[in-house]
């Protein structure tokens, strides 16, 4: 990647607080001193409330921008396996998911930043306009100055367009893609990529060039406002350091969105 | 009761919310038209996200006070089992269950007036100072204008007032007391008062005289701000029918604490 | 419904344990007098451990059959919502909860009977061979001499024959069908019978002339050893009374599958 | 430890499969090649379905024998926080625990052949003889084949006995002991010990003197049935393979109780 000073600024944001009881919270801590947003689970695929605590009084004490990482309740499958909610019943599970993590940012002296759809929840939103519209119509209850993060220009994006919040539109780092624009499951083998140096080249391409090459070999148009790295992975913080230090090698400002 | 125009008002509050799933709510709806107060179930006793969205909403309608009925994480002993968790563990499930209650609130256009834990932990933060402590700090970090309602005169109360949260010290229409000011165990036999004009006179006594018989036969000191009726028992409705009657007949004046 | 002494005879069952907690049990002790086999929920939709122990001793008590009544993991929801579980975590949740309330059928002086799949999780093993296969192994490496009950002349129903096991083919009372032999989804208006005298025919034609007039209008084949009333509706009891009424009017021997 | 042909065999047990959801199951596999019997978690304060499976079968596979470990009803706090139960809840929660883990062991080829009780209902049934009974009388009617770990010398050991179980005297490889026999409690800063080489001469000392020294100085009797080694530390391994050296090289048989 190339230094270009009329580049944008891009969100590095990443999934935490993803354990459940009184065990290790991985490495958040470490991670948190490359990424720019955490989005913090909230109880239902993960996240007790002591693990919310510690993860959102981490992110603030790095400047990090704290966001909710609601699912559907599913701690069996950590919130990955696909579920026939309502729309109404997603309202809810935002409302109720937003509203405990909103209270750890303002306790702890923070604020709520953005709401990430977790897992299966994203997934489903992404495709399903209904479901994306109730979320997102959730989000705006909740606090119309949130920032709803989804799958780059998805139904959730558009849906959250419409309802007149901030969208970011969210690509991958080490996520393969589908011809339509969604990411490859991740019940098939390739879904992810564990390469670092494919992975940075995937990253360039879609930030630099708002393109990906999906499984199927076409080039699918995206929109990069902030990047994933998943903090559940073993490899996760070596994935950040060298995409954060590929990112401002090429003279790419990271800030979180709206900053 | 006669009626006394230098007398101070009264708060009536219910439990409510206190379903599982996609059942029915009782008769929460009928019982919303007597009380001026609602304490609704966060989801760890009882209290789904969805019947709390219609818990709600139907408080909202209602013109009746919403607060939050934070419990243990118990759904198989309806948060009636004491548990040794710590001041930490405390605080922070008071944050997770007061900020989904509060999301609710707000996102239908209302507001959280105040918290009530429910059950256990209620009983647990009357005797327990550091609990108490604990619980009365997350309420003024979740917002300052919260009331925390505990039992009368207890270390709960006591704890509220020193953060400097307004407080309601709360006495139970249906509840036998001990000679030290709590509420006689559930599991013991005389627990609840289930005559309700031995109930009208056991509240005159309280509202009235400032002083409840405990089981032991001794007077003890009480101060009624507000006064609970409980929703889970099948009498409720003709309980708080009655007593709202006697009370209103008796010329005291019936409103959320601090209207 | 007119006497025949060649006829076979039906078993008559009942959803029940479907309440979470220290509530009250509904009116499953009322129901036990009237059905010959008993579904009892394992605490994935509901059931949790002491309302098992209740209804499997009152089961036990009236000499009605046991059976395990194992669903998706979704209190939430009840069961009634659609998840993607693979076939292995099928396998897994029938195991684990089938052997659950084993414990407590053995343990209580009684052995476990038949095995029904709830909600979700009955309609999506009746039409998904994978998944069925998988319940029908779990189910038999459990215990092989367990009956599996599923929807007449399903996937579910197939599978177990397959793998060897006595399957009992399921009808309901209270349902309407679609013209594929599926269920009218409850989210669909016209899903319930609700006229008792209307389910009275609807049972008459499926038991002795092997039929049921789907909602389209065509006539459906079904098989009927066992006959569902459901224990969650209001007016079961009613139903249910009435139904054996009319069947053992009829001449219909009312008994467990097998016996 | 020096060799003495007289000296009785070892069990040396391992609590396993504690983690919830599709994470990894910690070093289970490689501490399997170590011990002689493995306490498996069974859903209540961690152990879903899926790690049930996985864990039962390595076990099965390295001739391990399978045990049920089954807790309070407490995810958030990992079965650590002592609650208020009843004796009829405790049996309810045993059976149910037990039911599900016999399920597994018997679905994949194995059986069950211990119970130990995990964390505060432990300790809770190691000092309260009512508790201990409803446990034992739990145990006694899901098997009575059966065998019943307990502390020690504890109410929950004699209650085993009593009801005519097999039991095991256990102790700790890497926890502490109090004057009265009981360990310390993980709240306390010198509840686990651990550097090896102490734990080492900790548990030459109990095996084969029949001694611990608790914090207090004193020396107290325990018999050594059965030797837990922690699965839940990350040095649980090196702690595991050297113990076990120890116990070898001084000629002690290590295999599971009662074989």
């Amino acid at each position: 990647m190339t230094a270009d000073p009329t580049k944008r600024s891009l969100d590095l944001n990443c999934d935490m607080g993803e354990s459940y009881g009184p065990g290790s919270a991985g490495n958040d801590a470490a991670l948190l001193d490359y990424v720019t947003s955490a989005n913090i689970a909230c109880g239902f695929h993960a996240g007790d409330p002591g693990t919310m605590h510690k993860t959102v009084q981490l992110a603030i004490g790095k400047r990090v921008a704290v966001g909710a990482h609601p699912s559907l309740p599913d701690l069996q499958g950590f919130g990955r396996r696909t579920m026939s909610i309502t729309p109404d019943e997603a309202y809810d599970l935002i409302i109720y998911q937003v509203g405990a993590l909103a209270g750890f940012a303002r306790a702890l002296g923070g604020k709520l930043s953005h709401v990430k759809p977790h897992g299966a929840l994203y997934n489903m939103a992404a495709m399903d306009r209904k479901l994306a519209n109730a979320i997102a119509e959730a989000v705006k209850d909740s606090d119309p100055n949130l920032i709803l993060f989804g799958l780059a220009f998805s139904e959730l994006v558009r849906a959250g367009e419409e309802v007149g919040l901030t969208v970011a539109n969210e690509v991958f780092a080490d996520r393969t893609y589908q011809a339509d624009g969604s990411l490859t499951p991740r019940s098939q083998p390739n879904a992810l990529i564990k390469d670092v140096n494919a992975s940075i080249e995937h990253v360039r391409r879609m930030v630099e060039d708002g393109k990906v090459k999906s499984l199927q070999g076409t080039d699918v148009p995206v929109r990069a406002d902030t990047l994933c790295i998943h903090g559940d992975e073993p490899t996760a913080l070596e994935f950040v350091q060298k995409i954060r230090k590929a990112l401002t090698d090429s003279g790419i400002r990271l800030a979180p969105v709206g900053q």
